[in-house]
């Protein structure tokens, strides 16, 4: 039986999970990230991992691994800002010690699109779109049911869209008015605290407690007016930027996942609004739903994406 | 030696081409659109034209159609507005008439990015957009060389993105603020009007005479403030909405062709400034160049997509 293990590597913990073909996930685990050394730890963690985990890598035939930074066509990423590291191909370090295994690499957001659409939400589409909502805004994209790389492995980065003309703080790409400003759970906890600053309205939050994103549509839920506000003027310019998206590549579906997606039926609602306020070209809307996978969907869609490879070379032989 | 035809289906006339294998254009030429009995007559005005200057098809290889709306993967065509026709598939109709042939059919802002893609300015690239600048704004979108349809063939849209919240009258599809409300030639007339109308500055313009894009442009690159206000606030939309579709799929190359790409470099760099103002988290930019096909971008790109298609099918076999 053949098997492929996806790799996830995130900034706190590196994911595993190891799976058959046809997507039944056999084991899955996790590490806590090393990045000492300039990364040369990460690589021996890998490796490590898959050999005692897969009796050395006998029963697998391929290995897929997402990275968090843009990853170009060849499996090349120049910079993984949050890891610190540089100038690697997780193709050419893991083909050393695995010589005779298909090795695939992506970028994060693509590849948990991969496995939304194999797995989750996904399954029965090839063109999609997926979003993640967490410390900021990120994006995956599937066209013909291949990942979209882009020219320097920057598609799906629709975090920075500068959507909000009115926005007078500075993003971290050194813009104004970007949708991981507003959408992002960071983004819908600093409006909140601005509309608390500006006491648009008597609300259930508290200025001293600690504030989240969980609270705010918690208390948005409820009918807390304030906090409903602050929820639909950040969700809005996801929406808008959806229909950005859609005006470019027309995907039948939108998979939101990450955080703040916990949100669930709620914000889906508000999105899809707006979504279709600005789409107004478009007659059969694209579905907006929910990712299934949750934090699974990175090793889901780095096994697909080492399966997908293998097969592709056998079709070439 | 195997002979490619490229048929473009225009509102007013339909354009023929005849290319070798490697893209020498043997024979060009063009008809009248005749859009009679619910598009009855255009498919028969084709086939005679193929017939008449192909010796009845002899030494066709394959035949590629642009269309003037969304088209489908399979080729189907739900709608074009501009002709009037409905429901229909050009390779099937011309399947009928030419059934060793192989057809292809796509959108024709689509087209004409392959065909610049194939002889024109975006010779070496294979992930680029082809944005038409004339009455109205279109797009086309080229990934890993090949054309991205989208769900329902409406990828490239990129004119009705409502990227100006500060539009106050409706765009044709209902929305305000669409990216062809200002930076289409007509978009740039009807702004550059109401800079008139309220007399911004002093200007050679005069609202008596019929006034053009061209003539806006003219007058903005000799210095007039009026208009060089008008043009530089116009395409300050346009490089905004490049970088939207640069964070969505991240192409190397955008090539800007149609009426109003006739201003040449003076647009070129206006777009570009805003577009780098846009896409700050992209540290290698995409070039933003004039297309170099002109009118003829629609047959090239029409013969390649057949020539394409034709090789896609023999390596199957």
């Amino acid at each position: 039986m053949k098997q492929f293990v996806g790799v996830d590597i995130g900034g706190t913990d590196i994911k595993f999970g190891i799976f058959t073909e046809t997507g039944n996930i056999l084991e899955k685990w996790q590490v806590p990230t090393d990045i000492g050394s300039q990364g040369e730890n990460l690589w021996s963690q890998i490796t490590t991992e898959i050999c005692v985990h897969t009796d050395n890598g006998r029963s697998v035939s391929g290995i897929g691994v997402g990275v968090p930074g843009p990853v170009q066509k060849d499996g090349f990423v120049e910079v993984c800002v949050n890891l610190g590291i540089r100038n690697f191909n997780p193709r050419e370090i893991l083909g050393r010690v695995f010589p005779d295994k298909t090795i695939a690499v992506g970028n994060d957001a693509n590849v948990a699109a991969l496995g939304e659409m194999w797995q989750g939400s996904g399954q029965g589409y090839e063109n999609l779109v997926v979003i993640t909502l967490g410390t900021g805004v990120g994006g995956g994209v599937i066209m013909d049911g291949k990942i979209v790389y882009g020219a320097k492995g920057l598609s799906g980065e629709i975090g920075h869209m500068m959507v909000n003309p009115d926005e007078t703080e500075l993003c971290t790409c050194g813009g104004r008015g970007c949708l991981d400003q507003m959408a992002s759970a960071t983004g819908i906890v600093r409006y909140t605290k601005k509309l608390l600053a500006q006491k648009y309205a008597p609300t259930v939050l508290d200025e001293k407690e600690a504030l989240t994103a969980k609270k705010v549509f918690d208390a948005a839920r409820a009918g807390d007016k304030l906090a409903a506000h602050s929820v639909e003027h950040c969700l809005s310019f996801l929406g808008k930027s959806l229909a950005f998206v859609s005006y470019v590549i027309d995907p039948e579906i939108f998979i939101i996942g990450g955080g703040v997606s916990h949100a669930g039926d709620y914000l889906i609602k508000i999105v899809q609004e707006y979504y279709d306020q600005y789409s107004l070209l478009k007659k059969e809307k694209a579905r907006i739903v929910l990712a299934t996978l949750g934090n699974d969907a990175g090793i889901y869609g780095a096994a697909r994406m080492a399966q997908k490879e293998k097969k592709g070379k056998n079709e070439k032989v």
